[in-house]
């Protein structure tokens, strides 16, 4: 692969909150989990455990979650600052055709636990990475998606009746862009700026 | 991008331990962490922290740390599961000629805290995304990178004297791959195999 391609795919790749509402084919969607499924995972243990969220309750349920929980946070900034956050929007759960929610079972079997004695907090960060490997996919795709970290994981959890021993990883929205952006929404909203480069030396 | 390009990347990818040991020029290095903070990070946070390795004393004192805690995970194993351990190369800190640390800063400002209100471990996460992408950097740039989860992260963290706030989230090995390979050493070795999709519907 062209390095320069591989520069353009991490530029333009964006958290989505502005969906067409133009179906995924369920294949399509079949085939992104299988990429996603190609990710790191601590002693090859291929933790994750991937959820679509197809019934309407529980997807009201789950938008009724993330209004509160953003209420709070809203109520949580001083003004003007609370006012600056009320506009923006941070989630595209009404418009997203796919929903899909994804947790990291740590107490597979599978890896036998290699590689985790010391750090089982390495599971649940091979889930992130398949994630982050199911939304590079998707941008190559031509989809978007967006991770909506703005809800109560207990509440979700218990939404979505999944064994109660898996850890509640993310809620994400999958779906056509409404339109491409080089440069994430809460830089073009004033909220926040690029950081420089810093490496210490040891 | 060709979707059977990244498609390729992905099968490609390894967690590398056997390397070269030709120089990475330093260029080439900031290049790949400069990609790496392309990666998503929850409120526009950047909270990943690049931490160099250079003092052989402390090299040497991560590499200690790694055999103490691997001979603990052998003896953890019955046999012949632990004498299956025993042959598996599971870090290359000795060659590699990089060597990093990455940290996640969860005091930093930058982003206000939007986001991890709900879900604070997002912001390891994100580093965790940057670490994912640095990797798939890595590979594109001919670079392989293994991931050493096999140490005690406290002694790690007093070994590299940072800010004792900041979370100790990976010790990285960088450097040019021996050889090529399209399957995971775990599975090539007999450890474990690639499980099949499953998706639950809910």
């Amino acid at each position: 692969m062209l390095a320069s391609d591989f520069a353009s795919l991490l530029r333009w790749r964006r958290d989505v909150r502005h969906f067409l509402s133009a179906p995924v084919p369920a294949e399509l969607v079949e085939d992104l989990l299988r990429q996603a499924a190609l990710a790191p995972s601590v002693g090859f243990s291929q933790p994750w455990r991937w959820v679509l969220v197809e019934s309407p309750l529980r997807r009201a349920a789950i938008a009724d979650n993330f209004a509160a929980a953003n209420s709070a946070a809203q109520a949580s900034y001083p003004d003007p600052q609370a006012l600056h956050y009320s506009q923006l929007k941070l989630a595209g759960l009404r418009e997203a055709p796919v929903h899909l929610a994804v947790f990291a079972d740590p107490s597979t079997a599978t890896g036998s636990g290699l590689g985790r004695r010391t750090m089982p907090e390495t599971l649940t960060y091979s889930v992130v990475m398949a994630i982050h490997t199911l939304w590079l996919a998707a941008q190559v795709a031509g989809l978007g998606l967006g991770w909506v970290s703005i809800l109560d994981p207990q509440q979700a959890h218990a939404t979505l009746e999944v064994d109660p021993h898996w850890t509640f990883v993310a809620y994400l929205c999958l779906g056509w862009p409404a339109e491409p952006h080089p440069d994430p929404l809460l830089e073009r909203a004033g909220w926040e700026s690029r950081q420089p480069l810093t490496v210490l030396l040891r």
